[in-house]
């Protein structure tokens, strides 16, 4: 069912075929998350979940930069506010909100694709880690700068961990380093590095291009067969997972995807008709 | 104990000293992985666990290919078949019977080594990503392209996290992406590259050599130990890990090891005579 | 509160500024790690936890290694104990208490340094695994030769798997190999390689200095959390990160350290004036 895609402030929301591009637009202040933003990506995210015509979400940022980190007015406000105790403290909630957006991207079914150019720090390194695919520009440049400011990287230095490792992550982040494309290429932040706007496209358009070819049910249930490795006994896990492959080749898409395959033809779902 | 060989119609098994060589044959289907073979390198497996003649196992493939996935035959079998209730259909026992081999392969006591060329793909790639070193030559192509079925790769995807962690594996498996030897070795899924047959057989005699100057059972010990971390609280698994030194260093092994260091001569196990 | 350094027969210990040089200093051993030398560090360790006037520790060897491995007189000293059964066995005893040394340095509330060069083997290899920044010299030479010798990397190996994953860590194990500072620098075991003592130098001091520039408490509290990743559920772990968030932003350390940013100055900690 195709949803109709919510307003927003913060975001610019364009469909192409079966793909929603993001993106984010604060330009003035370098695309920096703020709460009203990270509501907005939650609602967003929300939505696609259960509109079958979305397969793939890009998330880019506005004029040369993905997300510089954590909005200062946020901070100021929250300050301002009358400290509650634990979880009432407005800057609990702050941050807690974002860590619950980014694992809310993390677990999407669609195929998350990150576009990280220009600032991708704090808060916009915690978002660019949790797509399934990063490609990198020339102008990229990354960090959690936290440490320097006398805070730390609560929501986002988790996923650093599950991206790259703790051995790298600790590097990272208890120097508040700031690296560039060819170092999270090399240390699996992003997956691809490009060297120009147009190469940069052509990756994209590459893996979009992947996407038509995949069947997306199967996608969907790969991707959350990939997330419980790690967190289950393996044994259990694998049992489980046998049983989802005898649905999904018994299903329209393996019966589709079987029958395409034998008579050398591209399957419905490449057509975007879905 | 020297066990006796079983018979095999998918398999060529060869001896070389302590090493035994399976090589996957059906190259008329690149290999493609039947139900039979599962079968046959499962017995196979249980059988070179109590062989101690035996403390490596090379698995290539014959004609040019490693192995090219699972048997469409096989799924067509299935097809046929009356679709029995979750673990009665027979779709979930062809993928779990693959699955319980590879786990087992996995675990093996022996030294396994992956010689990966030609087609590596599904069922075959799985195979490669529980071996304890993997060599690629200069023809393998590596892949996942169940989700272009409009399948998932229920059995296979699991143990790709487990080899190269999260992060690359949600890239190659949500985008069914085919990758050659360089940059399955970027990746961890193979080990080394070779750029030739000659250098593929030094890479693999240099191995051979170095498992020939390892003591198996401390090799043995070793390897169930790397199994576990992660999967258990660390303190209890060095407290257990400890316990184990102290029989290895009592032990025949690590009387033998450290006698024959202090006399500047070649350990007994070395002479392959076990 | 600063502490009274503890005098030390097989460390060298020299402050400068906040940070702590510890350099293992038994050249004519290459540094061979001694019951004595694991209860040594294990103490140096144990006071700078309370020393708010060091703030990264720096772990080296004199006599151009870093630490060859497990001293060859206390194994003998060992053997010639009656053995006790099980955990009072004295190889018992040796062995773990490695390993609680290891866990103590892993989990320091410091920025851990290890400078490695020469032999980095067994014991060293492991020492050189828990650090939080690992940097290699040109003649550094790392391997795990246990299985050669009859025994098993018992509280080593555990660290190497967490340092660079299982598919890694089984070939290096059960092979016994020996790999240089480049190789090494691949696989993630060190972060960086010097081409010569000076680079070696300019690039420990580039590091200091980004400590210098980070708050000691949110740096510990950063190296706490990401301690804890993969071994709890993702959303309580955030729940509890985002506390420390709140505490850290209202602390005196986020006090000053979004003050500083607002008056682009440097932070007070920066002064080395704790």
């Amino acid at each position: 069912m195709e949803q109709q895609l919510p307003q927003c402030e913060t975001l610019i929301l364009e469909k192409q075929g079966p793909t929603l591009i993001i993106t984010i637009n604060r330009p003035d202040v370098r695309n920096a998350m703020s709460l009203h933003m990270v509501a907005e990506l939650s609602t967003v995210f929300s939505e696609v979940e259960h509109d079958d015509s979305i397969r793939a979400v890009v998330i880019r940022g506005a004029g040369g930069h993905f997300c510089a980190g954590g909005d200062i007015k946020d901070m100021a406000g929250a300050r301002g506010q009358k400290a509650g105790e634990g979880r009432d403290d407005p800057f609990y909630k702050l941050n807690r909100a974002f860590g619950q957006m980014i694992q809310q991207v993390n677990e999407s079914a669609k195929v998350v694709i990150a576009i990280t150019e220009g600032a991708v720090m704090g808060g916009g390194f915690g978002l660019a880690c949790v797509s399934d695919l990063a490609i990198a520009g020339p102008t990229a440049k990354f960090g959690m700068p936290e440490t320097t400011l006398g805070v730390i990287p609560a929501q986002i230095a988790p996923f650093v961990v599950e991206r790259i490792g703790l051995t790298q992550a600790r590097r990272l982040a208890l120097l508040g380093l700031r690296i560039d494309a060819a170092e999270a290429c090399a240390l699996g932040i992003v997956h691809q590095v490009a060297e120009s706007e147009e190469q940069l496209s052509d990756m994209l358009n590459q893996a979009l291009e992947r996407v038509r070819l995949c069947a997306p049910n199967a996608t969907a249930e790969t991707k959350a067969l990939l997330h419980r490795v790690g967190h289950e006994a393996m044994a259990g896990l694998l049992d489980d997972a046998a049983e989802k492959f005898a649905a999904a080749i018994r299903g329209p898409e393996g019966m589709e995807g079987t029958m395409a395959f034998m008579q050398k033809r591209e399957p419905k779902w490449a057509g975007n008709e879905s």
